[in-house]
């Protein structure tokens, strides 16, 4: 990786062009700074005062170089690392940059964002990282290949078994951002691509691309990234999509219009190129009808209305454009959500004490958002609450005054006579604009939700489980995520607006038809799922997690040395494995063990009642002491490198067992996770219980801890057979 | 629904129009079997004979009446089921139609199908209902909201929470399938989108419709279906995505050039159909250098590409059109080939005795196939094995003869000079056709399969774990699905060509991107999946699952008939729960379990041992003695209505117990899902341990089988506090 330039001074060369990282160095057009480079770049300024910031030129970018970069050095730097390995980079990842957000701050401000705002985008986005870098690691393996479901017996034998694993495609992760957040829409694209080890080339949009650049430095300067982890491109990328193909994967987020267009590239439709997009819709908050004024419901969901309406300057693809409310309360809720503007809402430049609402993103989308509302006036829109006029907002210097320059806006509310409008359901002003809008039944609540034809996100507020129930089921289908707001939640809710990064983030129709973010579900989008047959023995290969029917290597009960239990993973291996001596289960213990545990359920204690039941053949062992037995059976009692066993799962009793059977445990390492950060790592044992004519009476995994290594090794004082 | 007609009678009337199954009655243009309704449309040949067998035309069909009878009629009866409901009549549909293979058997011989090729298509086909009408009832719930992952938590204090889950898109499927599986085409479709609950219109390919529609009029006569459920066009359908939007699903399977025609409708670009493909691929099968001549690999190989190339002639979107072997091996493949194929394969009319390979489809069929060949052949591809002259087959009545209206051609293996020429890579001949090709190196194997630019399935043949390792891994992200195929599943083997209905069918790029079965995966590709928030006792309401943090409705200990032990699923409700005493854990009772369980392991038993390993207080009690209690706390020891505890899941031990600590349980009602077919269902239980300071100590799932109802339901003898 070459050294990253200083980044440019922006203030002292404002007009300077915006560079984009290519193939691990940064790139300007021929000679950066000079008039000729600007070339037909676009212009960037300053969303409250119009000041000209830089200019963004990717003119003769080698699109086709970066494309094959990633798809080589890219792949071949993150194929080094595991999924744990990439996982706690990006953990690393957040803690530096976690030191720098003042500098991104001060940026963000030139947007428009307020320092909430930037918040929700700069700590949102290193966000995202934390959460990845933790889930990576907690809930995928960390190899390359993550097994996904249970094996699936294909042959009466067990000689044919099938399954299914996901591994990274082999492409380049093409990401195109929108303007809103040009930080937390890299990232949240960015981490699942890197934890699934494909290299990223992010496209941010021109009018906040600076940021992206400031944090794409940032990223680099960590000196943390492998190389041709994350390409740039600062600039127009027109035909980016002509180098793609099916290994790779276009996350695109933005206007419809813009999404429909890359859709239809050829690449696309005939070369197979994967594409998900995510584009704003009409979202849509539903109050229910036991939420009246008074509630903590209706104070709830006025709140969560202006939020939407104010937080980026409603430049939010999740912001509620519909607000859908009871008839009868129409007129309340108009008032209570103008009342609350007016307390709460001062508009402004970001950088002046006490503005809540800053500027529009430019000029260009103030024009865009005014066009929209007058043409939801032309559609039958009434505009209940405040106005297109340009309004007086504070300047950066504390003073009120209408700035020509400047991309201000106040907030908006429409009301409609006639709720089935389509201007109503299909016209977006991407701005601080809702409208209000009333229902008469639960169902045409759903009609109205349904009519924006596929949603990111939808409120339902209401205090009324069988009210939730009924609107949420009803309307899930048309949008990605539904928020239930109540008294519960109000307070400690993320909000309507917010993706969380645990949760997909995306929705049908209008909304893009895509999916990000929902934790590991997102790396998986950037792998493929494939269907793997073959024998036990071939499946354990393929995927290093021992299955059932492959061979095993069982320990020499003579030696306890060999039993797998004293082995550190440094000898440890899949497939190693022990079996007991059998254990007669008699009547008596039966009865001490529910005697002394209190499990005195008639199957164990009551012959006739149990042999009445008919599921029983008399008085049967309990399931819990054949596991408490199995553990004797399997232990091996001194300290060694198996340090505890933190759980079990998938346990199912197969067979009663009556006094007189005897039982033996067959023990076999099934997955071996050692961790990236600790000096063990977890192992996950196949338990098997079988009888004295070796049928199936139990089986479960034992998750144990063991260390990486463990002094000497020697062999314990105790056999296993001295165990019991 | 109204009665089925008498089905036309194909032998007397061979020139009768097929019926179209629309709005739950049979529909012909105006009157079916006279020459004008027949009009425009398409004739149809018997495939061995050429005799003239019906005409498909559907000119005149109201399709937009059709979508909206579906996403009316349709969606309101089948929402009248639940998930278990409708997978249970897919299995009596499954045993109806069993009953009936034989006269689809001799309908399935006219399109050149000899009988081993129609069982794969009939019996397949029939399998795939009986694999979705059992797991449907295993692995989903029985209700119509299938939550997926665990919860997540959100706030600090758990007052809000988020997961998924899935519901049924609100529109159709709509299922457009190939001519070369008519039935199974249809069933493997059909099947997940039934249990999901969406309605299905089914287009047939035109060759082999008549065999789709006899299927369908089974379908029907059966009575199992409720209305709406299915719907046929019999004949083009070319507006049909005129009157689709993001409500519905179009899941295609046929050839790319129409898979890219119908990706590029605007109702799916701009619209956001959802979409699905799976196209035909040029799969590979690559022999592995331990697979030399004498290994039963090598047979093993052999025998596959010969079943790939003759079984339903060649016609599988899933054949081996390129068999990649050690360039040292390609003569003695080709040999082999070749002699298994003189052995073996006899051509002719499916109905003469002896004959193992019947003719294709059509003549038209036929013709594209030899282009094909002949395209490969001036491409560089030399005809090692077989020839394009038209062969002497075993016509119906046994005599040998050159059959000049019969689809009919010879098994051809081709050979090339130059393993990366890209006809070879990219020219599909869709018969019984497939190339040789040699690679140098594993490596070399990898790019040479990947050059299919992504296909359904590959094979892998080779008894070493390690090349298998690499292999698979290598090439998994370009395929669907890889069988590896060694001496241990050579003879259990479902087969390189079989989509089985456990695991995904699709593949990536060329194969169509798109997925099918892969058991309840594609039930899942018939909803959307929607992240769903808010405090635990909404998302309660809405999933019909009980979340931590939500309301319990607590047994009083004073009057054991409230214990939720006593209750069948009649009075059984989620929340239902029961919190137990406290019980004090002392060292001689942990010393008495580890003597009498064996397991003596030091943290139980050696006070220094367990100090000095760090994770210990000292000593502390086994977990397997924590859930031992646990069930002696919860019992309800007499009988009723709990029939049976069968499992337990997902068992975490998180805080050390050491003597003189107390425990209880909290047991909780989670989820409930009563059988259809029983007279009982599972109860999941959610069970709690905390300490005497309300710590959590464990936390698990307990499965038990609970019965419908139980005489009486009187109070037992035994309290909670007895039972100890």
């Amino acid at each position: 990786m070459t050294t990253a330039p200083e980044a440019p001074a922006k203030d002292a060369a404002a007009a300077a062009v915006v560079p984009s990282y290519v193939r691990d160095s940064w790139w300007t057009p021929a000679s950066g700074t000079d008039s000729t480079a600007r070339g037909a770049g676009a212009e960037v300024r300053d969303a409250s005062t119009g000041e000209l910031l830089a200019v963004v030129n990717a003119d003769g970018l080698d699109l086709a170089g970066m494309v094959e970069y990633g798809r080589t050095v890219g792949q071949a730097e993150l194929g080094k690392f595991t999924i744990h390995e990439r996982a706690l980079k990006l953990k690393e990842l957040a803690q530096f940059l976690n030191g720098h957000r003042e500098e991104l701050y001060e940026l963000s401000y030139k947007t428009g964002a307020t320092k909430i705002d930037s918040m929700v985008d700069i700590d949102g986005g290193i966000g995202v990282l934390f959460t990845f870098g933790s889930k990576g690691r907690r809930e995928l393996p960390n190899t390359n290949v993550i097994v996904e479901g249970p094996m699936e017996t294909l042959s009466r034998d067990g000689s044919f078994v099938g399954e299914h694993i996901y591994t990274r495609i082999p492409g380049v992760a093409v990401q195109i951002n929108a303007f809103n957040f040009p930080v937390w829409g890299m990232l949240e694209k960015f981490a699942p691509a890197f934890v699934a080890g494909v290299p990223t080339i992010v496209k941010p949009a021109t009018p906040t691309g600076y940021v992206t650049e400031a944090m794409v430095r940032l990223m680099v300067a960590s000196g943390i990234l492998p190389a041709g982890s994350i390409q740039l491109i600062s600039g127009s990328a027109r035909s980016l999509l002509d180098e793609l193909d099916y290994r790779d994967l276009v996350s695109f987020t933005g206007s419809a219009s813009t999404a429909n267009l890359l859709k239809s590239h050829d690449n696309v439709v005939h070369g197979g190129v994967r594409f998900t997009s995510e584009t704003d819709s009409l979202n849509a908050a539903i109050l229910g009808p036991d939420a009246v004024k008074g509630t903590p419901e209706f104070d709830a969901f006025i709140k969560s209305v202006v939020t939407e309406m104010t937080v980026k300057a409603g430049q939010k693809c999740t912001a509620i454009r519909r607000t859908i409310v009871p008839a009868e309360l129409v007129d309340d809720v108009v008032a209570a959500i103008g009342a609350r503007v007016t307390e709460r809402v001062v508009v402004g430049d970001p950088r002046a004490e006490g503005v809540t609402m800053g500027a529009l993103a430019s000029v260009d989308q103030l024009n865009d958002v005014r066009d929209a509302v007058q043409s939801l006036v032309d559609a039958g829109g009434r505009i209940a609450f405040g106005s297109l006029d340009a309004p007086e907002v504070v300047t950066a210097s504390g003073e009120k005054a209408v700035v020509a320059d400047g991309a201000f806006m106040s907030p908006i509310v429409l009301t409609w006579e006639d709720a089935l409008a389509p201007a109503l359901h299909g016209t977006e002003a991407f701005g601080p604009v809702s409208s209000v809008v009333g229902y008469s039944s639960l169902k045409e609540a759903v009609n109205l939700a349904a009519m924006g034809s596929g949603s990111l996100v939808a409120s339902v507020c209401t205090n009324d489980p069988s009210t939730a129930q009924y609107l949420v089921t009803e309307i899930a289908a048309h949008h990605g995520r539904v928020l239930v707001l109540n008294r519960e939640d109000a307070k400690t809710s993320t909000g309507h607006g917010s993706p969380v990064p645990h949760l997909v983030h995306g929705g049908p129709g209008r909304a893009g038809g895509g999916e990000e973010l929902g934790g590991v579900r997102s790396v998986k989008h950037h792998m493929q799922r494939t269907a793997v047959q073959g024998s036990p023995n071939m499946l354990t290969a393929v995927t290093g997690v021992w299955h059932t029917g492959a061979d095993r290597n069982l320990a020499d009960p003579a030696d306890p040395s060999t039993h797998p239990f004293r082995k550190s993973l440094e000898t440890l291996r899949i497939g190693d494995a022990m079996r007991s001596e059998l254990r007669e289960v008699s009547l008596e213990e039966i009865t001490k063990f529910a005697n002394e545990t209190g499990d005195t359920f008639y199957a164990h204690t009551d012959a006739e009642a149990a042999r009445a039941a008919g599921v029983f053949p008399g008085i049967v062992a309990h399931g819990y002491l054949l596991v408490s037995w199995a553990a004797g059976l399997f232990v091996s009692p001194e300290p060694g490198p198996v340090l505890l066993n933190y759980g079990l799962e998938n346990l199912r009793f197969l067979k009663p067992v009556p006094a007189g059977d005897s039982i033996r445990v067959t023990l076999t390492a099934k997955e071996i996770t050692p961790r990236v950060t600790d000096e063990y790592g977890e192992v996950r044992w196949d338990a098997v219980l079988t009888n004295q004519d070796d049928e199936l009476i139990a089986n479960y995994d034992v998750l144990t801890l063991v260390a990486k290594v463990w002094p000497g090794q020697q062999a314990p004082q105790h056999t296993v057979g001295q165990a019991l």
